[in-house]
């Protein structure tokens, strides 16, 4: 026997598994995925998934999450789980590289949070600037549900039950993987090394972080109908984009025009790559000097938008492609994710034993116990 | 199909549940149990056992509710679970007429108070009057474990788990059994039919409330050292009446006493039956008797404290050997909580399950969902 009652056996084992590499992120399903998610998560989590230097990739599809603040429209979430796994396929998440799952199909993420609920203190919880925004967001004032308040500490579960190292989530989502070290570090702290750290892995481009609505409000949503879903049709697509909002003060063509702001430009720094000019917009060398012929005047909104159209299609064409592949066999995809469930679920139930042992609530598997007890009332 | 996707079957079953008596009851394993659990619910709830009028009785140790604010010190909680379970044997709980089992050892009411907590918003949670007096009981203030105030939503998991009717607790316990209801009806009213909701079963004696430390205090409290346990000696139970608290303004025998917050009199009054006076002080016919002597004056502390002592005795001698035979052998008292886990573990994953498909988050069962999902996608 080691240290904290482990064998040295179980420790070289948590000595590896804290040197693997694992990736863990996930969407509500909330509607169906649009180019905000697209840009600021989906893009990336294909690549890191293709990129080779990860040992595991757990995606999920946060049905339990979303249900914190929808309880009363279950119908939505569970409509929308399905549309979820076909933009994530339709994106390029291949379930032979990443395992794909449901939330609510893994219970061990409720017993984790159950205990993880036991490290973590009110006032805590009040002064997390993620949740206050989101509450804000949402006008909860007062009436915020207990499992929404709660959130952090159930994201925690979900990210140390796949011993993940590496979250990749935007900015603004910083709060949560810190509450979330916090409590790998008491966890640790009060029963011994159990749980792995996570770090955040922040996009490395800045026009990665939040794309607007087509109405340049900030924030996309389908309540506002300012989304371009990576699963609309081609006209779809184009009409969105010609209806863009831009610089308002662009009237004529011969006015100078802004960039900042200007929906049009946001979209093409997320989008446009310098061969796009050679295939669509041969005028131009790139960006730099399309923006600088729109900010000196003379160059049309209708040009650019134009511009972006040929670029959003290109990007979106493939993906539209295989969604409508894999909308061909929707039972396959329940058997995916079913099998995505199984394993995620195994890999929980691994972390949730050690965590159950680490605690020693494991009474009936712990014969140390039982034999201390017997000798406690024997008199011994 | 009858109403919300049952089949007329399940609903009968459902009306027959209903109309089951199912008791459901607990103690936290915080220390070994003392003559005030023995007369504010543990003789109570063996009474309750043997009427026949309860179709089940579950009976559990509330370890997971114990590390609530315990979570630094497990080892006691994890000490504790078998002397909760050795004091409710030595008592009369039988195993054959109840099931006893451990909290932790049901991962399925984890689940339901995850599901639960967005039925419940903080502002209600801050309002408990209960869990607003257990925080100044513990000088919490802000730094209360979110488990910790989240405790009344995992009591409403632990009683609904079961289906309990019925939940024999003191007045004191009125605002979280009233916490279960709500969250019953509104689970029923999103979700259609599916929870019981519980009622409340009060002490029916007044002097069953609450007893009093031998100090006089009003909570007993092993850190005060004011508890008798079921499991003291004669002697420690002897040296302990001797030293109990009765009336401070009572110095000479001939002196009139106080009977109102004289501990030795409260003990009796939840202690003493008529019978014990033919066996133990005959010179009185009853306690009105032995109290109105007492408060004219005349009769002396030691003689009250001989009586009561001997009447504890009587009390707790059965208790204490029943207790001693049990602890001959600890391993069939693991073997006797092992079983009723399984037999609890069974009895809430029905419910469990009954939560999931109502919900429909029960995905992969759902034959109708991927049906209706292949109908959505082939245009039809």
């Amino acid at each position: 026997m080691a240290e904290n009652g482990y064998t040295n056996k179980e420790l070289k084992k948590y000595k590896n598994m804290a040197k693997e590499k694992i990736i863990l992120t996930g969407d509500r399903p909330t509607g169906r995925l649009h180019i905000g998610h697209y840009v600021g998560s989906l893009r990336r989590r294909v690549e890191l998934q293709n990129s080779g230097l990860y040992d595991k990739t757990f995606v999920f599809i946060a049905d339990a999450q979303a249900l914190t603040d929808n309880m009363e429209n279950p119908e939505k979430v569970r409509q929308n789980v399905i549309e979820v796994a076909l933009d994530y396929l339709a994106c390029g998440l291949d379930p032979t590289k990443s395992t794909i799952f449901i939330q609510s199909q893994i219970p061990e993420l409720c017993e984790l949070t159950f205990y993880y609920m036991d490290l973590v203190t009110v006032s805590r919880l009040q002064r997390n600037p993620t949740v206050k925004t989101e509450i804000q967001m949402r006008n909860f004032e007062t009436s915020i549900p207990v499992g929404f308040f709660t959130y952090p500490i159930s994201q925690a579960a979900d990210i140390t039950a796949f011993r993940a190292t590496t979250v990749p989530v935007g900015e603004d989502q910083e709060p949560m993987i810190e509450q979330a070290r916090e409590i790998v570090r008491r966890f640790n702290y009060i029963y011994g090394e159990t749980l792995v750290e996570p770090e955040i892995l922040l996009p490395d481009n800045a026009a990665c972080l939040r794309l607007p609505g087509t109405d340049g409000k900030a924030k996309m949503s389908k309540s506002l109908g300012n989304c371009i879903y990576l699963s609309d049709t081609a006209d779809e697509v184009q009409k969105k984009v010609k209806s863009m909002y831009t610089d308002p003060d662009h009237l004529r063509v011969q006015d100078p025009g802004k960039i900042e702001g200007n929906t049009v430009f946001t979209y093409l720094d997320a989008f446009c790559r310098p061969e796009h000019f050679g295939l669509y917009l041969p005028e131009y060398l790139n960006l730099d000097e399309l923006k600088a012929h729109y900010q000196r005047g003379g160059l049309g909104d209708m040009k650019v938008k134009k511009f972006l159209n040929e670029i959003m299609q290109e990007t979106l064409e493939p993906i539209r492609n295989r969604r409508k592949e894999f909308e061909k066999d929707i039972p396959s995809i329940y058997d995916m994710l079913k099998k995505g469930c199984d394993t995620a679920r195994e890999a929980a139930a691994s972390t949730l034993d050690d965590v159950r042992k680490a605690m020693k609530i494991n009474y009936f598997d712990d014969e140390e116990l039982i034999a201390e007890q017997v000798r406690k009332f024997s008199g011994e």
